[in-house]
């Protein structure tokens, strides 16, 4: 009987007209009638291309990376052109969504020309074969020609292509590596600048077939922030980060983004994504890394990125009058640092003690209004989230340091423990001058010109950018890896709780979710619907004001 | 106890998590165990907008069109370059795969600067609001300064892009028809012009975000055809034609073609597909027309696209020896048409007897070597399928005329028979004079220079490419339509048996295929099965030899 029923559902099972590796697996069959059911044993079934003869066979194995490095470049505070607001929190977010899918990201704030140009060198030192290379720029730009310019903060007023770097140029010095993927998001203006009639011709661009443009808007088009009091994203990344971290095809990925920011109103005739890509293979962002992790240049782009990525080690200082004063640091971007300090132990005796930062040498970014706050906010840090620092029943000050890439020498300062005795109505006053070497990027010396030295051959791994003295810290530098890591966790999405499980983990599994048979779900940092925190009613919001990020039309 | 059952449903019943309009549609319950089972009543769930109240909703409507027109040129025998082999074959079966559709194809072989101008111009006339356009070319081509342009087979040897249309600009022109979907196909090479250093500025192009470009080619790139003996495609259409007909966003469909063609090996490094594309709506070629058909613009475009399409009719030759000829016509594409005569009748006494064709006018573009043959393959028609031709045991000769838009007055000819009486032995000749008036695309003169008319609006439509003494030949116009698609059926895919049923049916409906369930088989006319008409056996075959489709380096 039971065989009667084989031969039976051998003619009438649907057949699976197209077998791709998706459909491995276990698989039983059900015989049943109305009363009765029966399970036959189960059979596994592995699909690869010898189980299959006939031409139909399609493989649709997942792309793999040998690895995956991401820069990220917002600027915002233009000498002379209009600032611009959401890309700080625009890097921040994909930084996060970057980072939970495995890629190794230097995020950077308000570059000059050299800074980005030593910046992108960097970047390409990082890449190699197979490796995904993903570049973003929030900021002023523009297209000539087909080729696509983004602005230094520093460009003057009317600006040619010689203030700026040309994007084509750099997809040139990617191939040369070899990359595995090259991806461009682009959240800056098309217009045309009428400023500049040079005609730019970089390299002939290969026919890798692995390119991959994001622009956040179309050609001779504008790409728009919208001002609200808050910190909040420009147009591009609002739709971009609910859709980035999905296990698609990149370009499937980017043309989603397209449709959800076709269904905005407000952007409506004036901002619509371009997609354009050769890449013929399937591959997303949420490829795996699979490298032998041993390799020599896996290693060293390892290391690479670890030393730019170094913060100092939180330590105590012991002060004479017994006060105990915890030194700490977090990072917000690769180049920006927030220093706190925090009273550990105090003298009963002592009534009232804070622990501030001062003498910071010349040259060094910060905001002396905002630096010693009590809140992270007030500091002038929007985006680091509070979790991995220190809670607030322990009263900690906090000082923002920017532009960590224009630090030339090791970072001294002196932390002064203002203090009153019960006693006394005096303040006293007790001084520890403290050196916590080049935190962060500034290790990279990104000021310094670069020769192009990119362009040879980058299988002989260039360490050339530190000096003598830093290589022989490197020691020092692979013991920091791990507190790199910590720091990097504060990256960790807004609203979670990350606090146990980031100081833990190492760096590079440490924002990653664990894969699961819902692809819904996978790293996704808010449910995939659309039009949910850009809701309609918003669109009428006075606070609203658009804001182009191309601005040389007003010069 | 069915109550409970009820509750408990409610309670374990998988919920939607994302409901689209896919999910419309009736719904039953059924509640079962081993023995028994039940079903609920049906319940139909309309899903609308209105019926969803959070923000979760996603609108999945498919794209309507008002209408879908299709312009495809294909360049073969350049005056002073490379003459090229594909495009016949490439330009024919996108024609059919686009007529499956519901497309209005206009398909045109070998066109000068003039030429080109003028059907663009035409095509721009059938384009309203709403209307999806696609053009494709297959020849020679360009890219300079991120422009594409489409070289004329009467291009100089060193031509610039005066000689040469640009793609850029018929964008921009049909962005002024309000069109709602914009779709352009070059398979054509894309390297640099060195000899043209003039930089157009096309128009502004409007952020429409229903752009769709299909690049044979990456930029810098080459489009390869592959010479064989016989007819074949080039790279791009070979593998675009077995996705083209899938019912996807054409971002997705192209993106997939991409992948087919990166699974190539013989093209790998050399040309890859790229889209570029900021369609943000989900349109795809294969959504229905949408109109008020009784809509005077819908009506005006039917009208102008089928007078450029109408066939002589076929008729009967009655010859004074008592022998009767039938005189046909097919077309082959819109500027090329094929004639053949059958004799339907003859006296006993006749042995041998054959009608040719003869005195055709100076200028008519005939191969005189290959005219009156007893074969389309020996006429030079290696595509048109003889299902709809008479069939061979009816002996009939066949001639070929090529370039009908140049075609200044209406054709005439003699057509001489040859007969020999059984008594006697010499050949007796009987000729008549035919007048056929101005077949296919001749009627739209597009030798004639335009004035840019069509960049006044579109509503008020313009039939001044009409002379006076055509417009009043209207009424036969609207009878030749179904003449029209008869001659039209005769683009049905080869190898399909469509000889009966594209007699009968109307021109609209003649190659649609029926609405089916599975996508899978929808208008495919081959297995959507990656690499099975290009083996790797083939990849070694010593008649491939590449000739890539832009040749200006060679000069």
């Amino acid at each position: 009987m039971l065989q009667f029923y084989s031969i039976l559902l051998c003619k009438t099972a649907p057949s699976i007209p197209c077998v791709t590796t998706e459909h491995r697996g276990e698989y039983r069959c059900k015989v049943f009638n109305l009363y009765h059911q029966a399970w036959s044993d189960t059979a596994t079934i592995s699909i690869g291309p010898s189980s299959v003869t006939d031409a139909s066979w399609v493989e649709v194995d997942r792309g793999l990376a040998t690895d995956k490095v991401a820069l990220l470049i917002g600027n915002m505070n233009y000498v002379h052109h209009t600032q611009l607001c959401a890309p700080i929190s625009d890097v921040h977010e994909l930084t996060n969504l970057l980072r939970q899918m495995d890629f190794k990201v230097v995020s950077l704030l308000d570059l000059n020309w050299q800074e980005m140009h030593s910046a992108v060198t960097e970047f390409l030192l990082l890449l190699d074969k197979g490796v995904y290379g993903l570049l973003y720029f929030a900021g002023h730009g523009y297209e000539n020609y087909g080729n696509s310019f983004m602005v230094p903060i520093d460009a003057p007023a009317s600006y040619t292509s010689e203030h700026c770097l040309c994007v084509q140029n750099i997809l040139t010095r990617m191939q040369e590596k070899e990359t595995g993927l090259n991806v461009f998001l682009l959240d800056m203006c098309r217009k045309r600048n009428i400023y500049d009639d040079i005609i730019v011709q970089p390299g002939l661009v290969k026919v890798t077939a692995n390119i991959v443009f994001g622009y956040a808007t179309c050609v001779d088009a504008e790409a728009y922030e919208v001002k609200r009091e808050d910190v909040s994203n420009g147009i591009f990344i609002s739709f971009l980060k609910r859709r980035v971290c999905e296990d698609e095809k990149v370009t499937v990925m980017l043309d989603r983004v397209a449709e959800d920011m076709g269904r905005f109103e407000i952007t409506r005739g004036r901002q619509a994504l371009e997609l354009r890509s050769n890449l013929s293979e399937r591959r997303s962002l949420t490829d795996p890394i699979q490298t032998a992790e041993c390799s020599a240049s896996y290693k060293a782009r390892n290391l690479q990125w670890a030393v730019a990525h170094v913060l100092p080690k939180s330590h105590c200082l012991q002060f004479d009058c017994g006060v105990k004063v915890q030194l700490g640091f977090a990072a917000e971007f690769s180049n920006i640092m927030v220093i706190y300090t925090r009273i550990l132990e105090k003298p009963k005796e002592i009534v009232s003690c804070s622990a501030q930062l001062t003498d910071f040498p010349e040259g060094v970014d910060i905001d002396l209004k905002k630096s010693n706050q009590e809140t992270l906010l007030e500091a002038g840090s929007l985006l680091l989230i509070k979790e991995g620092l220190p809670s607030p029943e322990a009263p900690s000050l906090y000082t923002r340091i920017r532009s960590l890439q224009r630090l030339r020498t090791e970072l001294t300062f002196t932390v002064c423990l203002h203090y009153t005795y019960s006693n006394m109505d005096e303040e006293v006053q007790e001084r520890q001058p403290v050196t916590i070497g080049k935190p962060l990027v500034s290790k990279l010396n990104l000021h310094e010109p670069r020769s192009d030295r990119v362009c040879s051959a980058s299988s002989s791994f260039s360490l050339d950018s530190f000096s003598v003295t830093e290589c022989s810290s490197f020691t020092e530098g692979f013991a920091s890896v791990d507190s790199a890591s910590n720091t990097w966790s504060h990256y960790a999405q807004p609203g979670r709780d990350s606090s146990s499980a980031d100081r833990q983990t190492s760096s590079r599994s440490a924002n990653v979710p664990e894969e699961t048979d819902c692809p819904e779900f996978f790293g996704s940092p808010e449910p995939l619907v659309a039009s949910k925190s850009l809701p309609h009613s918003q669109v009428n919001d006075l606070n609203y004001k658009f804001s182009d990020m191309c601005n040389f039309h007003s010069y």
